[in-house]
């Protein structure tokens, strides 16, 4: 193993290391070198034995009332994100939320090169979403086998999640990215992350509703 | 106090609860009526303990091998997630992440309205998406003492963000659902909730770069 740290950090530190890095990205385009876990946790309002258990799982080491090497912290944070390397991805559903999806350039910056986009509906296929053209999902397993991809994107309505990501697995992808509000099965070996709006929303509406 | 169990619901808790609303209604649609905590767990692949507790924390209560009553929980989960109330909500920004909000029709069904758009850019102002006329910025307060609402979406990027809130808050809203990755300040009595895409990213990535 490369780098054992990996294995060991927590799923609520991963969440907030990209935050981190946000931070740390803009703090070196201002030209700062150094940095303190407590500079850190007062600009998000964490715990500063928070910010610093999450910033040592990198296998970065900070220097008592110095601080972190802000670029070599930078370094550490992407390593352990996966986001130095770059993870190809097929989209499959060009709605609304795909073609944000599609459209959000960022993506290079962790690593995520959507390869192709699919949809079934043929108003949407040949038609081009940002520069790309949309392609029909009957041809996933021939694109697949000529460029393939370790990461589905699944922006389908729920009623065609699972079979959207049955045709991924199929193809080989070794995660799953689903943005549909639908139980997902997966074979043993591939990864399932669920990216749920309704979840964000559901914490909002709850505590507005309590204060009223 | 009308409903005391509220106060008590965990933010984990929570977030699983769209999921169940998701499937009650799938079963309420079959004609299903009555429906256990092990079948839900079993659907979704979780522990039968923590579903029986979230359902219980909506003040449900279920029978003994016979289970819950579907359109009954269907009530008192909608209840629990504020999603039987309408909330007026403002969305400042319409890049791809703003127009996929605005296209998003199941939001209602979450009783979240979307009653006005914002954006500073001349060129996207009396533009419409999804039948929506985009305003200019500098007409939300005007807007707010007109038509006020409750939650402000923020959808601008992460360098704009704050600007944004800030704004927001002096027209009156209560909360702030922000999808920009930057860290925000809100006085005392407003509620922020972060969606970020990357949270949930960071977690995908994570587990794809330990597998090889």
């Amino acid at each position: 193993m490369k780098n054992p740290v990996r294995s060991v950090v927590s799923r609520s530190s991963l969440k907030r290391l990209p935050l981190y890095l946000h931070l740390l990205e803009k703090l070196s385009a201002e030209g700062v070198a150094r940095v303190s876990c407590t500079y850190i946790a007062k600009e998000f309002d964490f715990d500063p034995t928070q910010v610093r258990k999450d910033l040592e799982a990198t296998g970065e080491v900070g220097t008592a009332r110095i601080g972190f090497r802000v670029a070599s912290l930078i370094g550490r944070v992407k390593e352990l994100l996966g986001w130095n390397d770059t993870h190809d991805a097929y989209l499959v559903g060009v709605g609304n939320m795909g073609k944000a999806l599609l459209g959000y350039r960022d993506f290079e910056k962790y690593g995520l090169r959507i390869v192709a986009a699919f949809d079934k509906d043929p108003q949407k296929i040949k038609s081009h979403v940002f520069g790309r053209e949309i392609l029909p999902m009957s041809t996933l397993l021939k694109v697949a086998s000529k460029t393939p991809a370790r990461i589905g994107i699944v922006t389908v309505p729920a009623d065609q999640a699972q079979e959207a990501v049955d045709l991924l697995v199929v193809s080989g992808v070794k995660a799953i990215w689903n943005f549909a509000p639908a139980p997902i099965r997966i074979p043993r070996g591939v990864i399932l992350e669920n990216a749920r709006l309704t979840r964000s929303l559901a914490v909002l509406t709850n505590n507005l509703v309590k204060k009223t």
